[in-house]
């Protein structure tokens, strides 16, 4: 067996970085001299002193007449003076130089013209007056700009004015991105990928990054998981122009894990993994004096590490501010539990709820680099607490625009594909609304909307007693609570099954058999109680159901388990079975609805949504998707006041 | 003469900017396919669904051992169990494939080795743990991305993960930016500009400007005020690549301001003249379908049109959020009168001063590019109000990142050039803190300290009674206002004459000639102050001198007055006259203090300007400006209570 690492004595988030702090924080780039042209948004090196007057020269600040203001003197309304335009008044525009012998302007408006040669005026000018004197606004020898200032496009502009064609500026940092891992490959070849192979794309993430921190990215070619390539990699960038380096990954304790080896045996290592989640297999070092970073392999944890310990170096590199970070009050959609001494992040997607902005979190791995993609913001859970409360107002960091905030319908509850399709189509119609949706069955849609945690819930519950939808569900759970009820669509559940059918299921009674498995939906989604009421229906025991205590969380979920052959079949809608190519087993239609409070019923968003539902643009592509009636989509089918149903169809 | 354009009728910024929403506001541009790798900030031109699903295969979520959940049902601590390496559980790092017959992970730590070929567990395995399963994280076929989605860098490694090496995206407009005018040469003649030559450095402005809001900016080469000239380059401009068409200026109604002809000329003009100021000349139009902004010649008022016209665009344009400005709330610090029917934009410096953000006015007009880069926000001044009180609270957007506003040091006063000095040496002692100054003389600073503008004054107001400085002053005007008072450095005051003396001045009894025009300093600075005070001394009336009424606000001003022969002579200090190689005829020695109002003196940023200004470098540096005197920089020179000095020197 390979020998194994194990972490370096394992540091706090603040130890992790108050060393690399220490061991970093004064680095600073070299100086670049580089055209004001090409200066914008870089940091001043020195003090810039201007080297001309600007003006250089008495000029015009109006279009008029120049004239020497002691001729003026005395002209009224009652005693108007003339001038003689080629010896007393000139005619001038904005930025003319004075002609000689004028210290003032009378604007054009205030001139009345009555011959050729004459101008008549009705007031006096003062001397000075409409001119703009020589070093008015910059005057050579004054300090322009002090060193560590961020140019702006005004900047540039006085520059230039000021004789400056160059600037001298700290150089962006520049940083070797180094993937390593013997299972990657890249991007252009993920067609072919096979079982094991993984595309590189933490690289492209990284240097982005490293992009929007204003240094500069050297994304190199993927290194194999062995220690004398890493060393090797390593010795180059050290010899590199490099200012910073970043190996991604192998920074864990696995029986492949060179990094914080071959960051020791180069140079040294001061932290190897810090309390963080995600993002605790990180190392911090340095060799050859220059910072060297091992981020870990998961995506999540990658982005976390390279926040907490890459952006503010990048920052500080160049003489930066370190940007403070978008962040707002919420207040926390869902208790979560957290490890005591470890700092967590959770992503969240956000909304305005009943006035109050609500962050849910999203309860997914450091692997699923869509937990990022979809999230809204980012929790930080300090060490020092063992979790937050439901309600409890928290702070979180923004991954979007603030404003957008009020332009997200948050969505929690059934997954539908249909609600894909609503998202998009909503964007269509008005760019400026976004759909936030978290996907945790009917009953927890439910759940949501009781605590005003969501803009509308997609349910699919079917009461067992009556055969109906929803109805009894909401007269169960939302006492007090005035929603809409409305029909999306009708659909098509079935058994999912691989193509061809390899295991002959025909229907539910196939399920007992020894040489089937299931993959079941968790309990609360509105696919399981339909799925409990047939077995019910049918006598059939769910012990004798293999693999019915097997739980996925939507139904792409179920056609992928089907699919991968984790499970011979799955109960779920039409088109999940379309979208992977399965074969569908029909066993019943089901109302979908969506569940709307009043108290969003009148919002834009909600508008926007409604107006989608009832489009003929979204029913033709709904039922284009297969296993929909969309006939009645956007049909009000109940109004609970809370209480009682002032409106219910049969 | 030349004829002469008159505006069209006005509009208030809010019809101009409606006007302008209706025609431009649903352009967008073209489709553009790009590379993933490339595809940061850019935002979606269509959905984005997942080609393949991530991950493609059953994984290892751990470094450990993959098993058959099965065979480890029992497994407990007391009841460890054994497992073959090489056919029951199988050595797998994380990201590796599961071995064929594996359904989980069990996790190294948890494992003993007890042989070469065995390991022992003390727990069981649930199925499916530690495993990224088939679609975990993105499922073929799904929603990956919304249309109109600006991508960050982990949606770049979404994209990638997903078999998308290429990307939709809407193409960053492409802005021709049009520099006309005769008197514009480029800045590299800087050097050999003449007197009514101006150098172009708006269109590196507005090119900055394009850049900052994701454009592609085209910066032309300069054209001269000739109509058919303008004509030929907005023809080429129309039939360019470009997607919108800044000319800049000739936006006036002055005699060569064609822009508004020529635009009308080739297309049409929907606006000329919007009621807001700066930037009141501004053209709004269109030709062959592109958008046509007519941009004002003055920076200032160029940037405010740009801002309020083509920022908008830009980003609508490529369907981006139009990102909020950063703004917060500040007390205005001095009245602002502003005109009814004007949109008015003021540049205010801001500081944090007595624990509220105070913002003061820079009064300076629209030709002044120092005004904005010295600034640190805009006030904006609705046209319905007349102008706002001081001590109203007031929204100000911001120029500089939030967090700099607690790292601004305010001063209010008498100018001199070791202020400049001095901003530099903390900047180097200390990054964060900045210098924001506003030059309004001795007395003007006092005011500001009584009002509680500014964390220290400059002042060097003469008690004409006993020949001593600020002392007098403060007992007169900071009643109830703890301060300290701060010894800077003792200065030279004397006459400035050009290069040789040319009228033989040898002091103040000279400037009664008639032969000599004098420029004087503004009623409450220290200079003038000490001024009237030597005319008194010699029983000179300041009607014998010619030019006291004409005033400057600054040493250097008064130098440029000198030096551009507007005046014979002026009184200012040393370092004045060496920086534009004057002459200078010493008249006195004069104190320049600081006030330090006591609520700022524990302050750090007010600790770093005390270390400075005791430190050698800086005694050093103001030395070798000549004129000062630096013996006792920062010796405390009295403590005032707000009624009485509980310490001061003799």
């Amino acid at each position: 067996m390979p020998k194994r690492n194990i972490y370096l004595k394992m540091k706090t988030l603040s130890e992790a970085l108050e060393i690399w702090s220490s061991k970093t924080g004064t680095m600073r780039t070299d100086e670049e001299i580089i055209p004001v042209t090409a200066g914008l948004g870089r940091v001043t090196f020195a003090p810039i002193t201007a080297r001309r007057s600007v003006p250089h020269y008495h000029g015009a600040a109006m279009d008029g007449f120049a004239v020497a203001a002691r001729n003026t003197f005395g002209a009224s309304d009652t005693n108007r003076l003339q001038l003689d335009i080629r010896t007393q008044a000139f005619a001038v525009d904005t930025g003319d130089p004075l002609p000689p012998g004028t210290d003032a302007v009378i604007m054009i408006e205030q001139v009345e013209q009555v011959s050729d040669k004459t101008i008549e005026i009705r007031s006096a000018a003062f001397p000075w007056q409409h001119v703009r004197k020589v070093g008015e606004d910059i005057i050579a020898g004054e300090l322009l700009l002090p060193r560590l200032h961020v140019l702006r496009p005004a900047d540039l502009g006085a520059l230039l004015a000021a004789g400056a064609a160059e600037v001298s500026v700290f150089a962006r940092p520049r940083v070797w991105v180094q993937p390593t891992g013997s299972e990657l490959i890249s991007a252009s070849r993920a067609a072919v990928a096979e079982p094991g192979q993984i595309i590189e794309f933490n690289g492209t993430i990284l240097s982005a990054m490293v992009a929007e921190c204003h240094g500069i990215p050297d994304l190199r070619e993927i290194v194999e998981d062995d220690y004398e390539c890493i060393k090797r990699s390593l010795q180059d960038a050290i010899e590199s122009q490099s200012d910073i380096i970043l190996i991604n990954a192998g920074s864990s304790a696995g029986s492949e894990d060179y990094t914080s080896a071959v960051i020791a045996d180069l140079g040294e290592v001061f932290v190897h993994g810090v309390a963080m989640m995600p993002g605790k297999p990180v190392i911090l070092g340095m060799a050859g004096g220059k910072p060297i970073v091992g981020l870990p392999g998961y995506p999540v944890s990658a982005i976390m590490a390279f926040e907490q310990f890459v952006r503010p170096l990048l920052f500080s590199m160049q003489s930066m501010d370190f940007p403070e970070f978008e962040s707002i009050s919420a207040s926390l959609g869902r208790k979560m539990p957290s490890k005591l001494g470890l700092e967590e992040f959770a992503r969240v997607i956000l909304g305005r709820v009943e006035g109050k902005v609500v962050a849910t979190p999203i309860q997914r791995g450091a692997g699923i680099i869509t937990s990022l993609t979809r999230a809204d913001g980012i929790l930080q859970i300090p060490q020092e607490q063992e979790g937050i409360e439901e309600g409890a107002d928290v702070r979180i960091r923004l991954l979007r625009p603030r404003n957008q905030i009020d332009f997200t319908l948050v969505m929690i509850g059934s997954h539908d594909n249909a609600i894909d399709l609503i998202a998009n189509e909503i964007r269509a119609r008005d760019g400026r609304i976004r759909l936030s949706s978290s996907n945790v069955g009917s009953l927890g849609g439910l759940m949501a909307i009781r605590r005003s945690l969501a803009h509308f819930a997609g349910s699919h519950l079917l009461d067992t007693e009556t055969g109906e939808y929803n109805y009894a569900y909401i007269e169960r759970y939302l006492k007090g609570k005035a929603v809409r009820l409305v029909k999306l669509a009708m659909r098509e559940q079935g058994l999912l099954v691989r193509k061809g059918n390899p295991r002959n299921i025909t229907g539910i009674d196939d399920l007992i058999s020894p040489d089937v498995s299931f993959i079941n939906r968790q309990a609360g989604a509105g696919t399981r109680v339909l799925f409990d009421y047939l077995l019910q229906q049918r006598g059939i025991s769910p012990e004798s159901v293999k693999g019915y205590d097997q739980e996925e969380f939507t139904h792409m979920a179920i056609a992928v388990s089907v699919l991968s052959g984790r499970a011979d079949a799955g109960m779920a809608i039409y088109s999940s079975a379309r979208a992977l190519n399965l074969d569908f087993i029909p066993v019943g239609r089901e109302r979908y609805d969506l569940i709307i409070p009043e108290s969003a019923w009148d919002d834009f968003k909600t508008c926007c949504l409604m107006d989608v539902i009832v489009s003929d643009e979204f029913r033709r592509l709904l039922t284009s998707m297969g296993g929909y009636d969309p006939t009645e989509s956007g049909r009000v089918m109940g109004i609970w006041n809370g209480y009682e149903w002032t409106e219910r169809q049969v």
